[in-house]
């Protein structure tokens, strides 16, 4: 492999000629040879954004010349577009600043600017990684930075849109089967009816609980570090540098980002993860609950419960002929207990800052990027391979709901409680049907009977009508 | 002990004569003796507002006359006045709809209100815990209703005024400390300086977000489920129940509740405490964070950091005379892993809802609760026993910071990171002060170096002053 | 209340005159409002046991008298007894080294002994709290270790017993079913059969794992940290008195304890917490599961599963008549929620010490103690409320067994895997039976297909027989 | 891209030509294209394993004839190689079996195999992907041996030794500072002396706890599902089936695996990896320790603690010239928690199984091998790259022991531990040493103070010597 050298302030070391990285980061791959966990692409695309934000505010406050400004931006629009990405090869575990992966961007960016300015690769002429891509930061305020950029791109660029579809469907399904009556569950045991489209609305409801709440959140993640530099300060940065920044970062991004009013808080605690995170657990347990109910609803086909079906994408068994299963739910349950765990992670992560720092930056990322990531994949799979599909089986439906038991709660207006609960309990220890028990009990005729319990009837508030 | 026959569908069963709770309650003691934790008070004052609150509305409703409505009132504000406390004796691991809880309370507002109107305890006359105390409510929409309402009353009334006087404390001594220069320390090593003050504002900051977080949260837990009855349809309420119901309970409790707008979410989910127990945490990580840095500033009282002093409350060691201990930090920390523990709980449980239910109500009622009383007792013993004793101590942190090498930063710019770096490092090898190294090198005139290295300009913006 | 005046090294305090607790306790309760968690009575306990020990173990090596000894032990055999229960009202939210309840049983002990003596209390004569009781001890090293004495016999006095009742209902439930054919279900869809024998032994076997993880934990835990004083050299102590006190608590336990190789590992980690609340949080995952099953199986009664039944212990609904629910599978998950986030609390806490020391002894032993005492009385309850009651449902499970498609499996070895696919997706399509689709499709005859398909074949390897 | 045509039983899909994966693997990677994480490649290779082993048990038995084994295995010894990497893209978040990567393996083996024997890819002839290659086997217990396979060989061929090398390094040190005496700390205050040599042996001891209680772990993880197929009765397979093939996979890897006495709870459950994480996490607490000691113990340069020095790897900020981080103790601070995270997931994961399936599968195999490669690689990373450079600063650990006030309580039994609490307290408040302190009290001589108070001889037990 062709090499060539670079330095740093601890003194030479080679690199592949044909990567823009310098001596930073190649020391970084030879100290940290852990994992293999990459250092999340949407932190990545968020430096570009913040070192060219930089670049445009160093300008506009005189602190840098329009060339070095337009050199930096020319090479930062690249790690924005993605075209660099195999010149940043560090892993997550690495120093808990980040501070390695805020060096990888600014040697990438310097030498690849360097190239175009014609220069020559490692003489940090006429970008310096320091001194110009990283004027007026620190690694300490642009990591921050950079998680909560890449945090509110990732929830309004990717996770929203892909749950509000999910969300879509689910509430058209509901709308769809409005009039489906069923049997209610509550304990798993059968209950007082409801409609289909009812409980797929519940589903709905709880998606839209969770995604208002991960919403909620939104302004903390709003607030950036930047302009803190190494503690919090500002040292060496421009007293109008923080709002300048955020407000070219609100520009570039279409968020509105602002400078947080106290830097020492968003460089030592990164608490806003926790809450932000804590949502997202919210809308994991929620999803958690809609694919559960869903692969109940559908399982079977015969000895199950039945009442739904749902697409068969694949073959279910590699030893079963014919078996099909619910496996978009399995995914998408699986994304939610990682998602928690996930959460757990972060939690522990954040309360651990010491002083003007917290030093477990790069953990928090990799967990929070990965629960958006699964968790808008997994609702835009579960829609499209899923949620689209579901259909009643109304026959199965219908018989559970003329079966059930739970009819008699229709009576206890009529006959009071401990009368409708022994017309159930004779039915349930005979195998009766509750008219039945109710004729048998001398509790009530026929055609009173079919005049009070009539499942269509019970799917709304009944108290005081007439 | 003297008994008293009890009933209910299953039968007859002894209860102490001395207890109003009846035939559910006595089931539930024998049948659940797992653990002793009770079922939260929190909960029982809840579930009296509740109780009450729905003699209101089923009065107004028209379904209840007003004989009925007092009775149970009269007996509901002793439930929520705490007086009643020993006739609840469930535990948490019950039934997971915490009906049996439901049915304790009414069964106790029952006996006692049939006590008050001189009727036989058991006799379910005049008031019946079903068909009165329990009108137009089912355990499953009454018991998350509590939750709710305890969540809310716990966080307002309870957490909220005692994180303020912490957070108070903490203001008013980071602008008492607003000159006391100090080094900074990041990855625990020396850093560039600030001062005290700006240290201490970093706790307040990392306190106001998550409480802003965790109010964020409230306008989900503060949509009741009332009204939604057996499985979310309403059956057996009047139309207008929820809405009224609620208003009740917004005008006793002085919050403002509203029905859910979607009952199935709520009874079927329990995601809202997720969302908010994740607010909560982030509480955690920051008050861990602020106690860890108060416990390694005033690690000591020799060989540690000792920049600042806090209260001696106790003796420290039962072997080592003379050693005080930061225990409250130590408490705090305690709580804050409490709390993380616990939101492992809820977020868990939460995600386990079947169809029309969760089953894991007093499991998240009990960690929740237990998360919110924990902060809030130990915001407050950490104020009175810690937070206002803090004192710097200013020669130690003048040592500190006169020492330190990270004072080279301020040269970056007249020199450039480089050279700045050389000065630093030839001083930890050798030895020497900065400034000595700096001249050594020749890099710097003594002079320049005293108008260059001022620590109080260190402490704020710096680039483009003049 | 009548008081009487204590003293420590921070000076004179009043404590109510009818309780033995001195000056560090009063001080502690006034400093640690905090919750109201009382410290776990099996520590109070395990400290009765050190402290006995401890003075036997003194007098052995010479340093304490006969008279001083008995004392000593007359009063800590009250603690062991659980006769001063009254006296130990600290809570969990203390100092992180519990030296405050390690204080509060040396004041309780030296009182009691002294009244016992004769003498007055508060006097510290003849038998002093720190000198006396507290001889050879810090409450680094006494903690520690009645945190190990109190998990092991929590292991093996209480969870052991309980979890084993549960295991030998179930596993005679298993042997009496051992030929009830029935459905199997994966991924929620039928499958192919199993006896219902065959799936409860399945429940044995987790929980025979899991009990088997847990004793191989134990080895750590009877390593006790006594002996090494304030920072595990053992200054102050004896060079034998590791060795000797350590096998006094074996002799008085009955378990075979021994002193810890190095104490510097078990005062500064509790990292053998961390391993034993894993393999509890397996025998809570393990339970979780069986619970689960058992009330999915006992689903309906019409609308469900249904293929068991459980005893019917409690009214299941505050609003539907004859409703019964699964409630003690209810109360089993909730408890393996909680001793999940139990888990996560231990393990988060345990990694927190620093050099000589972990400070979060108190909520790793509440953590951990809750979730043994839990996991036994749900044990405990769910054998005796519904384990002991599992029936089959004999004619629902033949219906199930009979309506399977995936009987088809048996049929892969003699028409291969794609032609059974075939006739169980026309079956399943047409709403056939799997025979009338295998005539129909004309790959097999009535008769060769009676031949090969019986379910009472299907519940056993099958493959080389004849 | 080329493609050919491959088909299952759910019909005829194009896949790339270049590609040795069919059909199902196709429609995997369509239906689920979620995150990103691929199966984790020691899952891969232990499926190679079990194939092989599959294929020598089928002909042990007589079931396969000598030329597809042969087949067979030259294809698997190809995937254990490594060699066809690209030929298993499949993600984590799939069906909860594992279905698809059990097809993924059985479409690569068959194709692989097929092109060997001249065949044409696609054919499934010879080698059919379900009949040979998963003959006797199900995706249900394929999957979780290969979960198991692969946990036995990432722990004992990846993690132990690599954790060896690091524990080995801290004992050489542990050795070589034995005579370094230093002053002991306890909640972070200064406490007795010991030796850093006792300090790091309590590190040494800590791991080699943790290391252990995984061991005691492997018994479960070697108890194999093989033999149970579908449900985990066998059907379709030989009776002598599991035991055969467990002996093949025993030799294949040089580990005792054994076939599990019941395929029921191995299928269903996977509680032993509970077990299993719970041991990695008290490995990663008792890490996370150590590295918090370390880089506390390295803190400052000038105003830290400073009493040991470590290796300087890279810059350490890019603000801050000269500044040197303990970068490898953030990195495995950062791994410590996100093993506790990935704990946080297996057991929720493994709670979630029903009837005869855990449908959690790949999650949890995801979540557990990424904590034994973290675990593993970080501990080499600082081994290599922290702890064996780690050097004790002479000059500042006698500064800190000889200021130290705890130094008293060598006195405590010449004249009580009251006494010697008011010299340490009178020299804390007047800023004396204790020596000057216990002679300004009268409460000894110069020479009596001298004769008592020898750090060097206050590292050990004491009482009792004369």
């Amino acid at each position: 492999m062709s090499m060539r050298v670079e330095s740093d302030s601890m003194g030479t070391i080679n690199v592949p000629a044909d990567k823009y990285y310098g001596a930073q980061t190649a020391r970084s791959l030879a100290n940290f040879d852990i994992g293999g966990e990459r250092m999340p692409t949407e932190i990545i695309t968020a430096f570009g954004i913040l070192k060219k934000a930089a670049a445009l505010a160093n300008h506009k406050l005189g602190l840098m010349d329009e060339k070095t400004r337009d050199l930096i931006i020319a090479a930062a629009d690249e790690v924005i577009a993605g075209k660099l990405a195999d010149h940043f090869p560090l892993v997550v575990w690495q120093t808990g600043s980040g501070t390695q992966s805020n060096m990888n961007v600014n040697e990438v960016i310097s030498n690849r600017a360097i190239e175009m300015a014609g220069g020559q690769m490692g003489s940090k002429k006429p970008i310096h990684p320091n001194d110009h891509v990283n004027m007026s930061q620190s690694s300490n305020d642009t990591y921050p930075t950079a998680m909560h950029i890449a945090a509110v791109e990732a929830l309004e660029g990717y996770l929203f849109p892909r749950v509000e579809v999910l969300r879509a469907t689910l509430e058209a399904k509901a709308r769809e089967f409005a009039d489906v009556v069923k049997i209610g569950r509550t304990h798993l045991q059968d209950a007082t009816p409801l409609t289909l489209g009812q409980e797929m609305s519940g589903w709905v409801a709880q998606i839209d609980l969770a995604v208002k709440a991960i919403k909620a959140t939104l302004p903390q993640l709003k607030e950036l570090a930047l302009g803190g530099t190494a503690v919090g300060t500002g040292l060496n940065a421009h007293p109008d540098y923080g709002v300048t920044v955020a407000g070219e970062i609100a520009k570039l991004t279409g968020h509105d980002f602002v400078t947080a009013p106290n830097k020492f808080a968003v460089m030592a605690g990164h608490d806003a993860f926790v809450g932000t995170s804590g949502a997202l657990k919210q809308l994991a347990a929620a999803l958690m609950k809609v694919a559960n109910d869903v692969r109940w609803l559908a399982s079977g086909p015969r000895s199950g419960l039945g009442e739904i079906t749902i697409p068969e994408n694949e073959p279910g068994s590699s030893i079963m002929p014919g078996k099909v299963n619910p496996t978009q739910s399995e995914a998408m349950t699986m994304v939610a207990v990682q998602v928690m765990g996930n959460d757990a992670a972060i939690g522990f992560a954040a309360s651990q800052g010491n002083f003007e720092l917290n030093v477990f930056k790069p953990v928090i990322a990799y967990n929070f990027l990965q629960s958006v990531r699964l968790l808008a994949d997994a609702a835009k799979s579960f829609n499209d391979h899923c949620a689209i599909g579901i259909e009643p089986d109304r026959k199965r439906i219908a018989e559970h709901l003329n079966n059930s038991l739970m009819l008699v709660t229709a009576l206890n207006r009529k006959i009071g409680y401990d009368n409708a609960a022994k017309i159930a309990k004779n039915a349930h220890k005979k195998g009766l049907t509750l008219k039945e028990s109710a004729i048998e009990l001398g509790l009530l005729a026929g055609e009173e009977f079919d005049a009070e319990v009539r499942p269509e009837n019970m799917v709304g508030p009944t108290a005081g009508k007439t």
